[in-house]
């Protein structure tokens, strides 16, 4: 342990002002903390709420030293903070949790699609191609899986950017070669036969000590994860727990310090492949504010501090976790008023908003809903989703009208 | 609705930095706020945590118009603003809630009592003096309920202080005749024979709206709460129907806005006694914040403005709240290792601190337990007291040792 004064309580700075930090920040309160964020300007959603700003770019090394200086932690809300500039912090003695090793197979998918091949994990057949030289293996590639292809930039995607289904060969090429002539790496990979995403969150601290909470199920469309599920409906025990298991190993394996979420693939015949990795609270737990002993944004607290983590246990049969996006055109009702109606419809709405300007596909709040019973599920998904859809829109998608 | 840009959510403005605020800003944040709070210093445990202080005093009348400017609703963390400076903020168009006629009733206990009676609620005996003239009256009361006496100061009172408990009929004429030698009204009342104290918790909005938590108990040592169970072991339902029906009926009755807490005796022959008003989040609702779908902080601010109140089901069949309080000496070790020790033994505790310099006897966090099975009440609660008594004295009562 640190030498502290009797009550002073750690400091935990963290780069990035979204949504994930400003969550944490009401973690940190809990812990007797308040955290330091580097944000990109003043009205970024957790600059909004923390006293303890520094404003500043993730890609400058003096902003970051600021906003590192006296933290006993500099953490992450998202992965793009290059891991050069993280060497260096370390080397200077700052403690980065992840580390700047385990971070970069959150921040590059050729990197991490190779490592994980070497421990065994299961993953999508890929590609991996950095140089235009190589262009003609993709060719070869799409003769060797005989599946659609889709085309994902190696770094800097999320929210689906970055990903692309290829429409043909002659497609898949000309992607390849745009983002290769960018100088961006690519890794091209067969459309696997989906059943259904699955995503297996679990937070591991510098001790050692490894938490994993109940595999979900996300709902995409258009890339995006609309809606969670939690725990993932007729999942087998041995299922779930062999993801629980693979995520565990995979944050021993690399090194992760804090949240990792495993993103998967259940195949129509029934294999997980991993998807993606990220090293942060993550949209697949956004469930657990509600749902679980422990929220996402604690544990990952508790987890770069090397505090014992906590119980992971959810406290109900099922939640379900629906995002709320940005309308294409946002309604003129004011999201007061949008929020007030939602509430006069649905006492039990756990809603979480974000203080962000609505624009169309943005993130912009989610809302939990937390069930007494499994076989509400259909009924809660439902729900979650008229909620959701109306704070985007100001229209109830069944007709509703509480006039009519 | 107030008619605000599509984006824009309400501003709450809270009088009060303490650990009330706190958490309320914790709630804010969720809707989309951030409380903006008047504290006395930067250093009090909202002030910490919210960038939108404040710093002046709740007896100024300049200091309570800056930081209600602009806000849609001014609010409280405690009940010492005196009602004529928010009648004149009431006068220049400031939304105060509870409205001062309201919160008198929380502030001066002589004015509560006579008015509970005109409401025909039951409350102990009691007699009132604002007088050195009517000073025998005490002696013509003494004779009549024929019980030990209390003394409270009707005004300026928190966590058992201005509360007395005389030795004999001579204390009691001596302490009164102090209080009023200091211009201090009070209220005389019989010891009245307790099985325990409840309280009530519900919130009111402008609207008309009324929702009621389940009825708690809360457990008293040395006039500070040290322990509440969410519910109440063994309370009929009747009787707990009746508790939750007067705490609606008073909040209507006085007018109030926001969380009304209703302190109550419950005697050896089972009646309900109403004790004392709070107009506020109170800390019989901690336990709120993990054992019911809607935590009193963020029902406080729904209620004061204007929202349709939240889902007050508790979220398990039991829930016990532990008061962190300082110890007469606190221990030399960091609160931050007795953290860490915390979280080594109990994975389960919910842990919620304030910020504060450990004095002896000051609340500095509580821990909330949740459990699945009713039957596990005297295990929780004997938890329950282990976890806070570790966090204040870093010693495990019952002789727990890791190493040995």
């Amino acid at each position: 342990m640190m030498a502290v004064p009797s009550t002073r309580t750690p400091q935990v700075a963290m780069v990035g002002g979204g949504q994930l930090a400003r969550m944490t920040h009401q973690a940190a309160i809990a812990l007797g903390q308040s955290l330091r964020v580097l944000a990109t300007s003043a009205d970024e959603p957790a600059a909004q709420v923390t006293p303890d700003v520094v404003i500043g770019s993730h890609t400058d090394l003096e902003d970051l030293r600021r906003v590192a200086a006296g933290a006993d932690v500099l953490t992450f809300d998202h992965e793009h903070v290059p891991t050069e500039l993280l060497d260096k912090l370390v080397a200077e003695g700052v403690n980065v949790a992840p580390p700047p090793q385990a971070l970069v197979y959150a921040q590059d998918k050729l990197v991490m699609r190779h490592r994980l091949e070497s421990l065994g994990a299961a993953v999508p057949r890929y590609l991996g191609l950095d140089s235009l030289d190589r262009l003609d293996a993709v060719d070869a590639f799409a003769g060797r899986v005989d599946a659609p292809l889709v085309v994902k930039a190696a770094r800097g995607g999320y929210d689906g950017r970055g990903v692309q289904l290829a429409r043909d060969l002659a497609d898949a090429r000309e992607i390849t070669r745009a983002y290769l002539a960018d100088g961006v790496p690519v890794v091209l990979e067969e459309k696997v036969e989906l059943r259904r995403e699955l995503a297996a969150l679990v937070a591991r601290s510098p001790f050692g000590q490894g938490a994993a909470w109940p595999v979900v199920e996300t709902v995409q469309a258009d890339g995006i994860c609309v809606q969670v599920i939690a725990p993932a409906p007729e999942l087998s025990e041995a299922k779930a727990a062999a993801a629980q298991g693979l995520a565990l190993r995979l944050a021993a394996e690399l090194g992760v310090v804090g949240v990792l979420a495993v993103e998967l693939f259940e195949t129509t015949d029934g294999a997980l492949l991993v998807n993606e990795l990220a090293m942060r609270p993550h949209n697949s737990g956004h469930w657990t504010m509600d749902g679980s002993r422990t929220s996402q944004f604690e544990q990952h607290l508790r987890a770069v501090l090397d505090y014992p983590l906590g119980d992971t246990d959810a406290i109900a049969p099922v939640t379900v976790m629906a995002n709320v996006l940005g309308a294409a055109q946002p309604p003129e009702m004011a999201v007061d008023e949008r929020l007030h109606h939602l509430y006069a419809r649905m006492p039990d709405a756990r809603v979480h908003l974000y203080g962000k300007t609505e624009r169309p596909g943005r993130k912009v709040g989610h809302i939990n809903f937390v069930g007494d019973d499994a076989a509400d599920l259909p009924k809660l998904r439902e729900r979650a989703e008229l909620a959701a859809h109306w704070l985007s829109y100001g229209q109830w998608a069944d007709g509703w009208d509480p006039h009519g």
